[in-house]
């Protein structure tokens, strides 16, 4: 096995890595948590797994907190026998962020999540970390206002910030990054921190919203989060049109965006995941390269929209454009997008998907996601491909039976090679899955030896002793 | 005199302090540099003075460096003898950032001002960190692309960077924030660190860009920045409309904004800035709170957001709606805004302005706005309030004779007021201004002791001997 190609079997934890609990520290816990701790095998278990192909690497202890209060009274008992302390959202991670690599205590946040503030005249809302997006988005019904950031999971916001998470409308509204004001954080000596105040921007020196926006448990525990919310366009309609080529459908997303359409989502699913939803859902479209649109706004400017990105379509070859403006209908003609990942997962019953998160500069996308389609053909891999096309984001679902490691390790092959291909193509090795244990072996090639240096330097900062985390983003030694 | 209010004579320099270079070191650098390197009077005096308040504090020398690998050069210099490097754009700061209050070497940069690629296909430049805004739109010209920051001066993007500054266009195209991708960086060994991809998102590590971004110098040399650029818009109007009170025009501009109006610009500048304004260019605008608005996209669009707009600010007992959509109309309309600085300053001639810089939610803008005139008032300044009404951010220009102790004193003792009124509101210190000098000892008491301690910690992991613009945002020790 290569060198770059991991084992899902053993990412990098070894028993002498270990920074187990003793036991007066759990009994500390216990008498703090009572039945809100947990040392059940099925819970340690449940929160040692995210939605990677890595085998679980269960923690010692899950204790579910619901306020700042507690997250900090753990830190500060774990701090005292450096024992690791891992935040844990919904499990909806894909690169192995949350397992145990040297065991310790799991902070389950899933139980803290009430909104504490709406105030729509700021624009902004204020939610505990536990807080999912459709709960979030359920507490602002009726205010004309909506959180925007949509990853696809039902994830939590703090699992979303920790991530720098993004999505299907980040081409029109941005990444969890655009979206966040401020964070309530506690720091490694147990102290809380706010980041940020509530104004919409300041120069008030170092942007720490934004240093632990993306720092996946390793730097802080995000407890709280302030972040924007958007009004509600008047109206919302969605369009579906099939190219010949991949490249067309790319690059009549790009000419939209050049001439400033304000698009709300632009996604493109290749020829194979149409073939997967078809099969899936029973629809019959043409199995080709196929954008998924959606445009917001008044009717007017829809109207104006939809001509501007008609017209584009029609240059590259588009098929015909189908369009929905009722709710109903429009549900239903992203249906193929929406069901693309579990499509795409009954293409072989029974399969993981190892999924890939390539993205490059809009210029080089077509590119890059050409020479993907022809890597996957060459190598005989069962990958369908769809993408955030307005980001340069796309993502291969690479089908593997978890049990064949020839399959497992030809999947990673391939995803090694397409991470190549990215950094030569000007772009990242994740544009919003994050860093987690599965692409820390590319950070010095995405960013230098000096620069992975001076973030060792920051993590070793703010986290002297390496319990928020340890073994995700940069090795801390 | 209050603990609070700084001496503008005596920042914090002592000669103590003075960290100067050998004359070993500058012999270093004249073979480097020649004609390129300073001592005269002079030079070092107009590299020790910005637009704050402050009387000069000139560095040692000055270098002029052409590239990324000149300002290494000089950073690995000094670091030698742990002198202090200081980076100069055209000198537009206005908190004290670029005094040298321990001496050392200003590396000027207005010499090193190649814009190195614009990709109208990735919606992206790359530019030297001298390059300022005009001559970066200059480049763009005929492209069809604009870059958006407009922070009045014609500042560096170096320098915009650096203080994270932003505008009257943030309220539709976000700060200098929102428009980076990526920069280069000389750290405090000397090295060239690339800080991200030039990919629109990325969650590969810890977001050095945004570290650095409004760090003001003080961890690393911003030498390249890639930002984002943005199409033209089809077509642009402009509108004017006075309101019988602050309060008024306030919630005219966040009505429009909640219902979703992507105003291009929304200034609001106050009865006296008016008044000014009609003394300075012989106008006869009514002298009542006014709104200067500019509409982007298609005429369509422009249209129909002007009637929103319209209709909101006759809710408000706003006046005529005056409208002007060609280029030459426009600018006449706006005048008015571009003069406010200068217009006020002639209010009394001879005075300088010592200038705030509050930033407030939305919903507090309002009552922040008239307690502060209502505090000039009683205080009897002289001092012009306009401001980014859509950021939540307004200025205030405080009138003062330089050479006068009472009124610089009474002058930063209503800044102090202000500070703790924004803070209080739920605002900062420094919405676009940045800390440099005048604002460190806000820090504190804006992000509290524990938040300071963690950025203190960053300075001193990254800049472990303390060359980088020592003494601003936070301090060392």
């Amino acid at each position: 096995m290569d060198a770059h190609v991991i084992d899902p079997a053993r990412p990098s934890a070894v028993d002498a890595d270990r920074r187990a609990p003793s036991a007066e520290l759990i009994a500390t816990l216990r008498r703090r948590f009572g039945s809100r701790l947990s040392t059940a095998d099925s819970v340690l278990l449940q929160h040692g797994s995210d939605e990677s192909s890595y085998r679980p690497l269960p923690p010692d202890v899950v204790v579910y907190v619901h306020g700042t209060d507690e997250a900090a009274f753990v830190v500060r008992a774990c701090a005292r026998e450096r024992v690791p302390v891992i935040a844990f959202g919904v499990g909806s991670s894909i690169e192995g962020h949350l397992l145990a690599v040297e065991g310790g205590v799991c902070i389950d946040f899933s139980q803290m999540n009430q909104v504490l503030a709406i105030r729509t005249s700021d624009l902004t809302a204020t939610v505990q970390a536990g807080v999912t997006r459709s709960q979030l988005n359920a507490a602002l019904s009726g205010t004309g206002f909506f959180f925007s950031v949509d990853p696809g999971a039902d994830a939590t916001v703090g699992g979303m910030v920790a991530t720098a998470a993004s999505g299907t409308n980040t081409v029109r509204y941005g990444t969890m990054r655009d979206n966040l004001l401020s964070l309530t954080v506690v720091t490694a000596d147990g102290e809380v921190i706010r980041t940020a105040s509530h104004a919409r921007k300041s120069s008030a020196g170092y942007n720490l919203t934004q240093l632990f926006c993306g720092s996946e448990g390793t730097l802080g525990l995000i407890t709280e989060a302030t972040v924007r919310i958007h009004p509600h366009p008047e109206v919302v309609a969605a369009a579906v049109v099939h190219f010949p080529t991949v490249r067309a459908a790319v690059d009549g997303v790009i000419e939209s965006i050049q001439l400033g359409v304000p698009l709300a989502r632009a996604e493109m699913l290749d020829a194979l995941t149409i073939k997967a939803v078809n099969a899936h859902s029973r629809t019959t479209l043409a199995e080709k390269p196929t954008l998924f649109l959606e445009f917001a706004g008044s009717q007017a400017q829809i109207d104006e929209q939809a001509a501007v990105v008609r017209e584009i379509a029609a240059g590259h070859g588009g098929g015909e454009f189908q369009w929905a403006s009722l709710q109903e209908e429009r549900s239903r003609l992203w249906t193929p997008r929406h069901h693309a990942y579990f499509a795409s997962l009954q293409l072989k019953p029974g399969n993981r998907s190892i999924t890939t998160d390539a993205c490059v500069p809009l210029s080089a996308l077509a590119t890059c996601v050409e020479e993907t389609l022809a890597d996957i053909e060459a190598h005989g891999l069962l990958a369908p491909v769809f993408g955030h096309v307005g980001d340069g984001n796309f993502h291969c679902l690479v089908l593997v039976d978890p049990d064949s490691p020839k399959e497992v390790e030809a999947a990673e092959a391939f995803s090694h090679r397409l991470v190549q291909r990215s950094l030569r193509h000007g772009g990242t090795s994740t544009g919003e899955h994050g860093v987690g244990l599965h692409k820390m072996q590319y950070l010095v090639e995405e960013h230098g030896p000096h620069a992975v240096a001076l973030m060792r330097s920051i993590k070793r900062a703010l986290d002297p002793h390496n319990i928020f985390n340890p073994g995700k983003v940069v090795s801390f030694a």
